[in-house]
């Protein structure tokens, strides 16, 4: 996947802001883009839905989120966010379509940004309410 | 209750930040010293622990956390904070101890601080989590 990333290179010298990467990775899950939502990400990424078990770097975070749903559609609407340094904490509302159904579901995230790339990202959520809205029919 | 209060007082025209509002409510969890967690809070207040009802106003809030658990002990430990504007994002492991037993909860909440008060508080986590941890003995 290396090779393929238009990720901001550090080689370059030049980043957008932590808060900025943030902003583009939550858009890149508008349609979704899954290759743009990769490209955001480190090699050495952490991942975790708090309710679950945490991911540890770029392959099984990757294979997670490209058969996570399968999401059909998904949009994430960012209410609130706010960046100290290579800290940014998001509020946002999550909204996935599975089998034609729509999830909607409040999440708050925390991401650390280092030379244009997520390397943490904790997604802290209801967990029953997620299953909840998750279609049970085949 | 308004009376009693020693929070910052509106008409006295100087307010700490609406972080270090956040960062000396965050500390009064750790006793817990209710009455300082009460008066951080705005009349208007709308708390919301996300997998639950939001409750409206001081009244519904006060009542609610003073009988919530009833927690013996308490400790807050904020891993990250950032804020934008009157917005303040954090990430915490709250500790909660109920008959002896010690609950451990990852948490993000969202507040909104006005007036040196907090206007809106939304806390996000896994109920199930929590529930788990709960001593179901009497």
């Amino acid at each position: 996947m290396t090779a393929e990333r238009a990720a901001p290179d550090p080689s370059k010298g030049s980043h957008p802001t932590p808060r900025e990467c943030v902003l583009a990775f939550c858009a890149a899950w508008s349609g979704p883009d899954l290759d743009e939502v990769i490209r955001w990400l480190g090699y050495d990424i952490v991942y975790h839905n708090m309710p679950m078990a945490p991911l540890h770097g770029i392959a099984a975070t990757e294979a997670y989120l490209r058969t996570a749903g399968p999401f059909e559609r998904s949009h994430w609407e960012v209410l609130n966010i706010a960046a100290d340094g290579e800290i940014v904490l998001t509020e946002r509302i999550d909204r996935m379509t599975v089998r034609g159904r729509e999830i909607v579901l409040p999440v708050m995230g925390t991401f650390r940004v280092r030379d244009g790339l997520i390397r943490e990202w904790r997604d802290y959520f209801d967990l029953a309410a997620y299953r909840a809205q998750y279609p049970q029919d085949a």
